[in-house]
């Protein structure tokens, strides 16, 4: 999905005195690149480097081909030096980032790039190994409904990087074996796992009016979302204590796609009360994503997913969650 | 000067726990990579990592062009990037090096390289800064006489890197100013200087006859030269305590083009009796390079120079020189 660049006002300089790294791992056409882009324009896109991991791919797409080897697999990508990368920037320190072209599927002259206050931190393997885990203050893993990835990725493969139909479907098979081996085991050291899926009522809906739910570990400190849930639960927001898939228990934050344009601005408001360090950030847009018919939408379900994480880059930044 | 490749069996492994690291630093075509090729060969092609400076280069040659900037002002290069690598270097981390293709003057895509257990650093700027300074274990500046230099530059830019006389003339002009401001002054932190020049009969010879000179700073434990002395004496081995154009005291070595084969032979044989920590490198070949005519050569003063250097780097392996 395309990307949207505006600019802010500068912020006042977060407190820490190195950046505040955030993690959006999943597979592909997940939602990762909407999600943090959506973050980094509330945060101000002068104020955050996003980084995929995709770049850190050693074949091009033409090698992995011939070598039978996916995207997916760590021994396709130099999952050292990213995890070098990922403690330099931790740091504070400039990274030479190698460069992957999505659209010609090959490798590219290096990049320069300077740490700034946020980091965002996309791509497939961003959790594969201790010390790379070890570099986020937030770890959001995403896991829409499996139909609904494969509809979002095989229209992402066809219109933005040149594969046929045939070719994106024979990509998902090719890589669903090692989505379970490397990709998917990440889930369990998210502190977020963001699941969107279509409503019970309208099995084909794959954007505006998606569900979201939130499984929320006690890993990190939460916001207390009580005034939240008091002012929405009529209004398609809901919060349940459930079992994960491993046993342990979790909140569930479900924000429903039928929410009303007013209820969902008024729990926009809310959370804005939550974050008092950062009001000059509020006029900012989100939410904000092309259809798979190709049509700008706004979606509330993904602002509000975009405010909420936001909100933990922001209270990270400025101390107050444990670093 | 096109590099040699030979194998030889890998000697035992270094005694640091981190790789030993020689800067070999001057002026363009002042035989850096002739002097590191040969090391390397001495050293085992195997044990021994190259790096060039000239990767960090932040632009393509016609970038420099159209900014006006050349190759040897540090804001065209990757300065602090540089810096970050050897610092990993020497800490045993692998990099992602970029890379600059001379023939065509372009940037191409990062190479992976794990460290090994001796580091060659070449190029234009690596004493630019003390961090960089601070992880070498040898550092050499090499400054041959200029008219030779410009000699083997012309020759080189037009062999082998696709220049025409005229362009290469013009570039040799506008690198004399950025030379004098940024290359020339990191010859102070070298330990050992090398002079290459044309003996005093001679002006016209460019290869395997120069004399070469070394001045020896205190700054290592060189070693103790006076049985090769007083064995070259009347072969063309001098030592001489002098002034450096600083006014502080040096030693200076001086191996005249002019020695017989059997009096280097001897003096080599000396030098390897002061290195019994690497009787199984003896049996390598060094001192061969392409003279500008072309033709494959041996000069007895390169052999020499770049065994005394390989001895420095053996003795920081063994952990006989200070770290």
């Amino acid at each position: 999905m395309p990307e949207h660049r505006t600019r802010v006002s500068a912020p006042g300089p977060a407190r820490l005195d190195r950046p505040v790294l955030l993690g959006i791992i999943g597979d592909s056409a997940a939602g990762k690149t909407t999600l943090a882009t959506g973050i980094a324009r509330i945060l101000g896109d002068d104020q955050v480097l996003i980084i995929c991991s995709d770049d850190y791919h050693i074949y091009s797409r033409a090698e992995r081909a011939e070598r039978r080897i996916t995207a997916l697999h760590p021994d396709s990508n130099h999952v050292d030096i990213f995890e070098q990368h990922l403690q330099l920037l931790r740091r504070n320190q400039p990274i030479l980032k190698p460069t992957y072209n999505h659209e010609r599927g090959t490798l590219e002259p290096a990049q320069y790039l300077a740490p700034r206050p946020y980091i965002i931190v996309e791509g497939l393997l961003g959790y594969h190994a201790r010390a790379m885990r070890d570099c986020y203050d937030v770890k959001v893993y995403m896991e829409p409904n499996e139909e609904l990835r494969i509809k979002w990725k095989l229209w992402r493969d066809c219109n933005d990087r040149g594969y046929t139909a045939g070719e994106a479907q024979d990509e998902l098979e090719r890589r669903r074996e090692d989505s379970q081996r490397f990709i998917q085991p990440q889930r369990t050291f998210s502190d977020i796992v963001i699941n969107f899926c279509p409503p019970k009522n309208d099995d084909a809906e794959t954007g505006a009016h998606l569900d979201v739910h939130h499984l929320l570990r006690p890993t990190l400190p939460h916001p207390d979302l009580s005034p939240l849930i008091e002012a929405g639960s009529r209004n398609g927001l809901s919060l349940e204590l459930c079992r994960d898939r491993d046993g342990k228990p979790v909140d569930v934050l479900g924000i429903s796609g039928s929410i009303s344009d007013e209820s969902a601005e008024s729990l926009e408001n809310l959370l804005w009360e939550m974050l008092p360090e950062a009001p000059h950030l509020r006029n900012n847009h989100v939410g904000e994503f092309t259809d798979i018919d190709g049509k700008p939408c706004i979606s509330h379900p993904l602002v509000l997913t975009q405010l909420l994480i936001a909100y933990h880059m922001v209270k990270a930044a400025h101390g107050v969650h444990a670093v």
